[in-house]
């Protein structure tokens, strides 16, 4: 099948930021297409954005549902072959219904939706559909999370006792959603577009699906004192919280909004019983080794003999650095290798067929709903 | 009065860790003088380690009590003027009330005592007495420790809503205390020598002071879990602990001694409504001061406009790195300098009047209650 | 004009380093179309690799003549409008000599040709068509390298005194050429296809542009240590030059192939008579501005209030490290705005009308054959 | 013999820098007591220091010649064994060469002498007078130095093809010694006090030192660029120079005092066939391995098996930063356990008979006479 996959967006119009984060990411390697958006719920705004992005008119549409019936009912070899759904929150779940029940694949963004019930239904269709459905917690697809994943699946650092993953970002440590200009602070810290959750929803689902995903472990307790620290904001800008795991490990889990002066600073530290590992998104070429009475190693992307999950995500050489978009670019095109494999009627090679699903993106909302509980609770301990 | 400040020491014979750390901070700033010991139990011991020292053999002496009762009888002129007490917990209380109640001034090892009936006693005798007495949290010694209360205290970094403070170390990670070479695993990991707690006691304290120090807030509230890990251990060897502070600041303290290739990372970050700050201990000479939307600053000893705290205890020019034992030196030249003052019947100066005292002690006494009482509790929030 | 900017390119085939580079590159911003190649000298290679890219057979070529003279005769609607040119240095000049003179614009990797002679050639050709001509250093694309040259040209260091610039790598130290698999080695140590030099060619030419384009000087005069460590090798592996700069500013500028252990560890460091600046390649998004008597200041891509030319050259907010792609990325989507500009009729954007020129070009290859004369002469100072 | 070593110090008065250090360093490990000094030439200001540091009015001299020859009178058992020189270059000599010709054992601060003569008549004395002669080239001191050198020494990174040793500061950017107060600033920019050099002389001889001690490899050509860039100047503020070493290897050194905003940053980076070092002086207990096709290690002061010379100068666990003052009074306590083994007529400890010697002053010295000399001359390569 000698053409590229075809990926048609729901959102990301002219002042997004997301949406513009998923076209570069689908572009970098070079499997995807875009061949058609509704790039907004303005109609005008949609058109003008897909003007932006070289779009022919008409396979430019005035809203989601016109998209995928108009898209539905083109030849097959012309219609998009996947959804991209990068809205708000509470604009998840209707493209993604829509879509899987017509057929098409889906990209979506995190969390998975608004509220638990429409993650579990969007669960239930993905399984009664078969159709592939990608959850875009971007961050498993940097190499060292994959080395970090594979040196513990093979038992590198022994036993794993203790996990400590942050994120904090101090962009909310004013109240930022009152400015006209700051669309993306308004629509998190608004209970109506963001759900119940508001950095524990936007920032604290990527360090639980981080700590899950590179450990194999799950979360089986916690306890969460989540905190609103702006006044007047309406969600939750600050939470910190005890973990316990299935394997009897203990950890940490802290995201907040309001620590003032950090960027971006999802980070995880994972401590087992012959090594720890430490791994920073802001140098994310990096995975840190710490042997027991050894000299700790410095793994870089590229270098050394890195496990295949590793070197399958490595675009350069090393001394190279790739970074956020590379990563973000990853689950696209792992996805685009599964849709392909799918178009042409094979099996989807093992090391690409690694994204997150909408099964994690239920793991994700139950968090979320878990950890807000748990603030809320004078009880110790919260069975997740 | 032109001599130095006369240093007799109980416990630090051949062998111990902790001793010669106390003798070479006491010795860097030629303040004090060594001039007799009780270096250990053992009388022989305890002689051929003075002998090490180059003292007179009638200034070595076989137990603290024959020290105290030997060094009272001399001559003003000429006995020791404080007593520096570096041997395990649960020895901590009995040479320093004796020393107290026979009027010599102490140093003492943390944390203050081996419960906290001891150590409410001692605090009862200090302020009984009026003898000055400094508890070697050493970590508050360091200059940009004192930079950043400075700053804190001058609200730089305006109010104060969240504390991570880390004391991560992983050299138990093995049962370490079954080697009969490992003296300083042995007695630490020992209930009857090293108290309630394990790492708690002996590292989360030290965290705590840390970070009582540098805000100036005290924890009111506090959920911990607090584990085992290594079998067979009989003290914690980690906790994970959410703090609640009497300004509303959130916090989270966590120290371990399984943290496998930590070597001994305490650290701290402090966010505040205008800035954040963060410290490490193992690169002491670097604050890093992150400013809401402008760049992060970096303050470093020695260099530009630091806060006279800083500047009073930093010994040399930027890029010279000073180190552990410098800070550790610190507590001890500000103790000799109000030994000092006392002597000479002078006011010691504010900006050296500072060292932890033995409220200090008693408050690290008491978060090692609480901590063990709230690992055991199921109700969230213990009241500190 | 309502479509992409359409690239033909010249190598690149299966197997090769830089053309995917390239068209990653190309990809990132959405402003090109890859639409033709000729991928290799050998047309199987070519087509097979053009396969890979989804490319329709009859836009595959088997050689850059019939790709040139193929997409002339194509309707201007419909034929490409540059011509990348991704090949060994030897292969410079020959698709770049052809597309200028069939009237395409044209991008093309560094060095800019084989000897000098081709270098003149190729810049006298530039001028007299006009056309649009890249250079791909791309290190000049990094959003903190545009800081810094903003910072440079606006006075904030000061008088430049002093410039460090490194290019330190370690994957040569071994005879890697003799392995068949090592094609960039291959090449790289192969005067027939390199050029006159080697590790200088290849690397010192970016550590020389860096230098020049951040700090707006010239190098007027070197002297230089050339070495060829790695015994049978034809190139040079290794240089350390002295300079001078035509303000008076002094400097050393290093590379190597030969440092074992380094990646891609090209840095500068930049002294004037107010601060100093310090950059490292390898973590892109962060620039040090060293300040006499005040706190070091960390620059951050994305964070306060840089310079419009750092800002004009980020996508992503702070903390989501952007790499080497994008950086690379930034001098295509440069290129294909000015190139979009002249198609409209218009006048380009300043601010994206930067990125390196022929002249450039013909700098470095000064540059290269200056620094290979003055490391066999045994004069101390060669004028460039 | 159960005593202290008895040291007489010249020079360190009140205001002075390096005499502070020299005392703090020789107090640290309690083998040395300060027992008389002559701190300046000015009596009253001698005799004020004096006081400062609790000696005995008899003991505190008056001019270097008073103390030498009034401690040689007293009994053998109460005189000083050694005298530590800690004044301006042009007041090394004349002290330091009564000291030999009385029977003292010297430490004496770096570089050895004002000029070339004094260096060679040092060493003609102290080969005569068969005495300990240590020179405070502190650097050496460091135990993440002396594990470089072992390592080596070892052959663990195989033959050295490159060594890049740094040494940038920033403070005298500025014309710092007209300000009255700044005494270091006006005695080192000084001809008739720090000799024919400026920065090549304070901090470009610890370059080279440092270089030589860890490598073990001799420099026997440099071409040198050494500048004056403050106006006014008398010395040079910076200097740049190739070298090449008897084994063939090549290099870079760098000093300067107008690298705007650096504090005191001597690093080396040393690249032999199997894998290359690198060790930063303010962060001294890292060393940086970095093998070739396996990942970088990070050796740290205390951590897993050090050579034993990395371990006989450490003083405390892994993670309790040891800094500047740890590494000179290395210099201090080897030299001190040389004299005390010279006392007791026994063969000092190898591991310990480990420090600069007269020998290397004289070669620093040779060092400064031949950069000066490169940097006037227009020949390339001058001979060492």
């Amino acid at each position: 099948m000698s053409r590229k996959i075809r990926m048609g967006m729901v959102g990301g119009g002219r002042g997004a930021f997301i949406g513009g984060v998923h076209r570069m990411a689908a572009a970098l390697d070079g499997q995807i297409e875009l061949v058609c958006g509704a790039f907004s719920s303005d109609p005008e705004k949609s058109r003008l954005s897909g003007q932006d992005l070289f779009l022919p008119s008409d396979r430019i549409y005035g809203s989601f549902e016109e998209m995928i019936t108009k898209e539905k009912a083109l030849p097959q070899g012309e219609r998009m072959d996947f959804v991209s759904i990068v809205t708000p929150n509470h604009m998840h779940f209707p493209p993604a219904k829509m879509a899987l029940e017509n057929g098409f694949h889906v990209v979506c963004d995190k969390p998975l939706a608004f509220d638990m019930e429409e993650a579990y239904e969007l669960e239930r269709l993905v399984k009664q559909t078969g159709l592939i459905f990608a959850l875009t917690h971007n961050y498993t697809g940097y190499p060292m999370v994959k080395q970090a994943r594979a040196m513990i699946k093979n038992g590198d650092i022994g036993d794993i006792r203790k996990i400590v993953v942050e994120y904090p970002q101090g962009w909310l440590s004013t109240k930022l959603e009152e400015d006209d200009s700051q669309k993306q602070a308004a629509w998190r810290t608004d209970p109506s577009r963001s759900g119940i959750a508001g950095a524990m929803g936007d920032i604290g689902t990527h360090a639980e699906n981080l700590a899950e995903y590179i450990t194999g472990l799950h979360i089986t307790e916690m306890c969460a004192d989540v905190s609103t620290f702006v006044p007047g904001r309406l969600l939750d800008d600050d939470g910190n919280v005890l973990l316990r795991f299935n394997n009897g490990a203990k950890g940490i889990l802290h995201a907040s909004q309001i620590s003032a002066g950090e960027e971006n600073n999802l980070n995880i530290r994972i401590y087992g019983t012959k090594a720890g590992l430490q791994w920073f998104q802001m140098e994310p070429n990096t995975l840190y080794v710490k042997w027991l009475n050894r000299p700790m190693e410095i793994l870089r992307t590229g270098v050394g003999n890195l496990y295949p999950e590793a070197q399958a995500h490595t675009r350069i050489p090393a001394g190279h650095p790739e970074g956020y978009l590379e990563a973000f670019a990853s689950i696209y095109r792992n996805f685009a290798y599964c849709v392909r494999a799918r178009l042409e009627g094979k099996t989807a090679d093992p090391i690409y067929n690694d994204f997150p699903t909408v099964t994690d993106g239920v793991r994700g909302m139950n968090f979320i709903y878990k950890v807000i509980e748990s603030g809320k609770s004078a009880q110790k301990w919260i069975n997740v």
